[in-house]
C-alpha cells in the first residue's frame, strides 16, 4: 500500500496547485485513492480490506501529504471513520456490551470502505471547536431510529463523501454524546464556508443537519459511545494529522532544492545552511510521527504513548510553519508566484499548529505531565 | 502629513480585503493618496510639495501599510522616484556638472508630482534582480532623443503610473548605466506576471519596453549616473521597504487584538505571551526603522547610517514574518478564513524578507562591516 | 559623565575575568566610580551631583556594562537609590504631605552621595522576591528610632556599601511596607550566598538585618511609602537592569568579531551571518532601552512609558542571552576557555532574562496591556 | 549493560557538582565504570567483552550521560578507540592487507580494556582542529619502533588513561596519517590547560608528546591508515558525541521538572509551556540519535547513513543548548546557584554544537548533500 502511495504522490502534487487555487475538491485524487484501494486501508482482512496499523497508516499519510497535504487531510478522516471502527474489535464490543446488530452494522460500514464507499466527519461545531463535551448537535429517539438537528464546521470533504460520521447529543439526556453514520443525501445541506489561507481543497465546509436515521446509524448500538471511543483512540483525533503535516514539511524541502538547482543557487551559504537545518528538522519530526504511531499500535493509551503522540503533533505543526517559511525565504521572490509549489505548502503549512490539539495545547499538556499533573491541572486546556 | 495618512489607513484597511483577493491596483487608495496631496510628499516647498525628509516619509509609510501594505508599497515607488529626484540639489547637481535643461527637468518631474502625477519603477529585470550591474534592457541614442528596449519584472503599479523610472544601459558602452522617466502610454506593455502569496495587490507585473523619448527624459542630462544616484540614496533602494514591513507587522498584532477580544479568549496565558513578545519585538523594529530614517536625513552616506538602513531592512523583514505567523497562531484556525485580516497579513508579511536586499544578504553585508571588511569581500553578495 | 563611563569601561574589562573567577567585590573598578565623581550622576546640582535623567544614566550603565555587567548591576542599585530619592521632588514631598525633617535627611543622603557615599538596596528575600506586597521582614517603633528584623537575598554589593536601603513590613500594621537607609555597621551581617553562574561579581549575597535606626532614617519620615515610591519610579524596579544587559549583548558582539579577526575566520559565512544578525537584535534593544529611558523622564508613570519599560526589559534579556550564546558559537571551543571575555559574557547574559520581572513575565504583562485588561487580570503575574 | 548505566547515573548524578567545580578527573565514576565492566563495552564477547553495537553504546551514553555528561564524554573516547578497534573485523583486516601481528595487537587491546584497562585519545592540535590531513605530530621509524614528537589538544581525560591513541604524519612521507596506541607514562606530558565554561570535568588538557614505542603500537601494522579508519567510522569522529548531548538536554528537563515542583511553580503557565516544549525537543533528538546508530550498524557508509549522522549531532547540539537555556529561565534566578544541577547543565549544555562537525558545519554538509553536491563543492567546510 506504501508503493501505491508514492505512486499517487507525484500525480496529486501534479493537480494540487489547481484544486488550491479553485479551493475544489480534489475529485481525481480521490478517484486515484479509491481505484488503488486504499478506501480499504484500515479494513481488516477478513472484511476485505489490508488491515494496515496505525503505524501503516502514518506512513502512507506522511506519502500522501508529500503529494498534496489537503487530500491527505480528507483522506485522514476516512481513516480515521474506518481506523476506530476497526479498533472496536469483538472482544472489546463484548468488554462494552455492544449488542450483536452493532457488530454486523459495523462490518458492513468496514466491507463498503474496501469495496470503495468513503466517509467523512462531522464533528466539530462553531464555538465547541472538536470538544464533544460541548457539541450543541442534538438526537431524540423518534419511530424506528434518531432524528439529528445541528450544524457542523471544518466537515472536510464536505458535499463529496458517501457517508458522515456525525456526532450528537442526547436531547433526552445531555449528558450522553453518540455517533452517527449518516448516509449523503438528503438532511444534509453543504453550506460553502471554507475558503481558506491553507489546505483549501479539504473543503472544509459546514454542514447542516436536519435528517432521520434507522436505529442501525448509532455506532455502537448503544447511547453515549463517543466519549469512550475518543479516549480509546485519542491518536485519530490528535495525532493523524501529524503525519500530513510532516509530509507537507518534507514537499517543501524538496521543492526548495530544486529551485535553487534550477536556479543555481547551490552555492550560496545560507541557503545551503537553511536546506541543511531543515532536512535535520523535518527528518527528526517525521521520527517523532513514526515513533508515536508505533506507540499507539503497540501500547495503545499508556501514558508514554500519549505523551508521544501530542510530541508528534507539536513537532510536525512548528515544523512545517517553520520549515516552510525558510525554504520560501531560500527560494527567494521568484518562489512567491502562485502556482509555485512554496507558495502553496507556505500556506498549507501554516495550518499544522493551529488544528487542535494547537501546538499551544500540546505544550501545555507535556508540560503538566511532565510535572506530574494531570488533564484536571488548574488552568490547563481541557482534553475533550 | 502624517495625520492624512493615519486618517486614510483605515479606509485602505476597509478595501484591503477585495483587491488582495482580486490582486487588483488599489485605484480608490490611490484616488484617495492623489486627493490627500501625498503625491508630493517628497517634493520641495518650492515646487508645490510637503518638503518632506526621509523620515517623515517612513513614519506615513508605517501608517499607510497599517492599512493597507501593497498600496504603500506601490506609493513607495512614487516617493523614491520623487524623493531621489528632490535629493539631487542644485548643489550636488553642480558638483556633478548636470546641464541646465537636466535641473529644469527635474523640477517639471516634481511639480507635476505635487499636482497629482505619479511615478513607477521598472528596474529588476528577471535574472539580474535589482542589481543595476547585470541589467540588460539596452538604449541607443537616436535622433532627437534615445530608443529604450527591453523587459522589466516586479514593477509595482504596472499599468497604472502616469510614468515610469526606466533603468537601461547604454548599447554604444556597456560600462554607462542611465535612468529614463518614461511616460505611460505607446511602447510600455504590461504583461500582467504578478499572481502572488503576498502583497497581492501590488500588481508587479512585467513591463515590457520598446519605447522613443525625447533626450529630456534622461535623469540627469547626462548618461551613466544611475550608480552615482543609487550609491547616495541607497536608502530608496533597501530601507524604504522597512517601514511598510514594520506597519504590516503592527496591523498584525493589531487584528489578532481585535479577534482576541472578540473571541473572549484573553486569558489564555499562551495568547497573552503570544501577543506581548510580538507587541515588543514590532515596537522595536519600528525604532530601528525610524532611527535609520533619522541617520538618512541628518548623516546621509556615513558608514554608520549604512549599517542602521542594513539593520532596519533586516529587523522589519524578519520581524513582519515572525509575528505575522505567531499572531495567526494566536487567534487560531478561524483567522484562517479569507477575508480575515490576520490571512491576508500572513501573506503580506512573508514578502519583507525576500525583498531586496534580503534578510540573508543584510545579514551578511552587516557581519562582514562588522568585521571590518568590504562590501568586495571573498563570498560576500555584491551590492549594486 | 558618558565619557567618563567610556574611559572606564576597558578598565572594568581589564579586570573582570578575575572578579568573576574569585566571586569578588570589583573593589577597584568602585575605586574608579568614586574618582570619577559617578557616585554622584543622579544627584541634584544643587547637592553637589551632575544632576543626570534617566535617559543620561542608561546611557552610562550602557557603557559601564560594555566593561563589567557585574560592576553596572552593583552600580544601578546605588543610582537607583540616589535617583528616587532625587525623584522625590520638593513639589511631590508636598503633595505627599511629607515633613521637612524627611526632606532634610533626603538632601543629607544625596549630598554625601556626590561626596562619594554609596548605597546598596536590600529588598528581595526568599519566597516573596522583590515583591514589596510579600515581604517579611519587620520593623517596630522603639524609643528614638525603629528596630528592623529579617533576612535579605540577592543583596548586590552586600559588605562593601556605606549604607543599605532596606524594605520592611510594620510590625504594628502589616499594610504599611516602609524603606529605611540604614548605615553598614553593627547589626547587619553578610552571609556568603552569592556564588552564582554569571554576575558573579556582584557579590549579591545573603544580608541578616537586626538593627536599629534613628526615626531620621525612615525614607520620607513617613511610613508605608514604600509601594508609593514603586509605583512612582518602577523603571528603577524593572528597566535600569536593561541597559546593563544590552551592554554585555553588545560587548559579546564586540568580542567575538575581535576573537574571529584575530583567528582570521571572517571569511567564514555562517560567521558574518551570526555576527550581522547579532549586531541589528543589539542595536534594536539598545534602542527600545534608551526609548523607554528617554519616556520616563519625559511622561513618567503613563501607560506608554511602562509598556516601553517592560519592553525594554524583555528585549534587553532575550537579546542579551541569544547573542552571547550565538557569539560563543561562532567564535567556537577556544572561546570557551575561562578567562576569555565571550565564557563569562555568556554566563553573565543568562541573568538578564532571569531578573525580576522576568522576560516571561514582561511578556504577560505586554500581552494583558495590549488586550486592554489590567494588572489584576486572572492568572496574571502580580506586580508588586 | 544498559541497567548498570542506568544504575551509575545517579551516583555520577552526585558528584557532577564537585567535579565540575574542581575541574578534576572523575575519578570514582572511572572507578564505577571499571567495576561494571563498562570497558568492555565494544569488545567481541571473544575477547571477554560485551560486544556492544554502536546503537547499544548511544543507548549507553545517553544514560551515562544523564548523570554526568563529562564522564561520558571521556567514556566516549575510551568507546570511539575500542570501537574502532573491533571494526576491524577479520574480513576487514584482511581486505585491507593487515598483517597477523596487528591483529593479535588488535585482540591484546581489546581484551586488555575487557579487563580494565581504558584508552583516550590524543588527536586534535592547534590550528588544525581534528582536520587529520592538518596534524603536524610528526613519526619516524627508529629501530624497532616509531618515535613520535607533537602536542595534543582537547584530550580528554589526559593523565589519568591507560594509553592514548595518537594520530600522527610521518617525517618521511607526509602523505601517510598513522595512529598509534602509546602506552601512559615517560614521554607524555601532560599541560593543564583545560578551564573550561562546560564540560569541565573531562579534563582535555593539551598533550606533550616525545616518545618512542614499539613497532607493535602502529594499529593495523600499516602505515597510513588513520584515514582509511576515520572513513569506515565517522560515527566516531562526529555522532558520539551527539547521544552524550541528548542526555545532558534530558538532564536539564528532568532537573527543571523537579525544581519547579519543589517550589510549587507548576501552576505558572509559561513554565509549563518551557517544559512542555523542552521535553518534545529532547524526545525527537534523542530518536534522531537512536536512527543514526541504528543505521551505522546496519547500513555502515551509506550516504543516508552518514546524513543522519549529521542531522544526530546537528540536532544534538543545538537542542541541548536551546533546552538547557530554556529550562534554566524555567527555573528561575535560585537555579543560578553554583552546585545546582542547571547552572552545570547550562555550561555544560553549550559544548555540543561547538564540538567537530559544529552544528554549522553540520547544516552546511546536509544542505550542500540535499543538494546533489559532495564535501568538496566550492565554499563547503572539508571534511577531514
Amino acid at each position: 500500500m506504501i508503493a501505491e502511495a508514492r505512486r499517487l504522490a507525484p500525480r496529486f502534487a501534479a493537480r494540487a496547485a489547481t484544486y488550491d487555487r479553485d479551493g475544489a475538491f480534489p475529485v481525481d485524487d480521490f478517484a486515484d485513492l479509491r481505484a488503488s484501494g486504499l478506501f480499504g486501508l484500515m479494513v481488516p482482512a477478513r472484511l476485505g480490506g489490508a488491515g494496515a496499523s496505525f503505524a501503516d497508516y502514518a506512513a502512507i499519510a506522511y506519502e500522501l501529504a508529500r503529494g498534496n497535504g489537503a487530500t491527505a487531510l480528507i483522506f485522514n478522516m476516512h481513516a480515521s471513520v474506518t481506523g476506530a471502527l476497526a479498533g472496536v474489535t469483538d472482544e472489546l464490543a463484548e468488554a462494552l456490551g455492544l449488542p450483536a446488530e452493532a457488530l454486523r452494522a459495523r462490518d458492513d460500514a468496514l466491507r463498503a470502505a474496501a469495496e470503495g464507499r468513503w466517509y467523512a466527519v462531522a464533528m466539530s461545531e462553531r464555538g465547541a471547536g472538536s470538544r464533544l463535551s460541548q457539541l450543541t448537535t442534538a438526537y431524540e429517539a423518534v419511530d424506528g431510529g434518531y432524528r439529528i438537528q445541528g450544524a457542523k464546521t471544518f466537515c472536510s470533504g464536505a458535499g463529496h463523501a458517501d457517508a458522515y460520521l456525525v456526532a450528537a447529543r442526547s436531547a433526552a439526556d445531555q449528558s450522553q454524546v453518540s455517533q452517527f453514520l449518516v448516509p449523503a443525501g438528503e438532511g444534509l445541506r453543504v453550506e460553502p464556508t471554507w475558503d481558506a489561507l491553507g489546505m483549501r481543497a479539504t473543503g472544509s465546509h459546514d454542514l447542516h443537519v436536519d435528517v432521520t436515521v434507522p436505529a442501525g446509524a448509532l455506532l455502537g448500538g448503544v447511547e453515549g459511545l463517543a466519549l469512550v471511543v475518543a479516549q480509546l483512540a485519542p491518536h485519530w483525533m490528535v495525532a493523524s494529522y501529524a503525519a500530513v503535516y510532516v509530509g507537507v514539511a518534507r514537499a517543501a524541502v524538496d521543492a526548495a532544492v530544486e529551485h535553487v538547482n534550477e536556479r543555481k543557487l547551490g552555492h550560496l551559504p545560507a541557503i545551503r545552511a537553511r536546506i541543511g537545518r531543515a532536512d535535520a528538522a523535518v527528518a527528526a519530526a517525521h521520527l517523532a510521527v513514526m515513533e508515536a504511531a508505533r506507540r499507539v499500535d503497540e501500547r495503545p493509551g499508556e501514558a508514554e504513548t500519549n505523551r508521544w503522540v501530542w510530541r508528534a503533533k507539536l513537532l510536525a505543526g512548528t515544523t512545517a510553519a517553520d520549515v516552510a517559511a525558510s525554504m520560501l525565504e531560500a527560494a527567494g521572490t521568484s518562489a512567491m508566484r502562485r502556482g509555485h509549489p512554496l507558495e502553496r505548502l507556505y500556506r498549507d503549512a501554516r495550518a499544522g499548529s493551529l488544528q487542535p490539539a494547537t501546538s499551544d495545547v500540546c505544550a501545555d499538556w507535556l508540560g503538566v505531565d511532565a510535572l506530574g499533573g494531570d488533564g484536571d491541572s488548574e488552568g490547563s486546556a481541557p482534553r475533550w
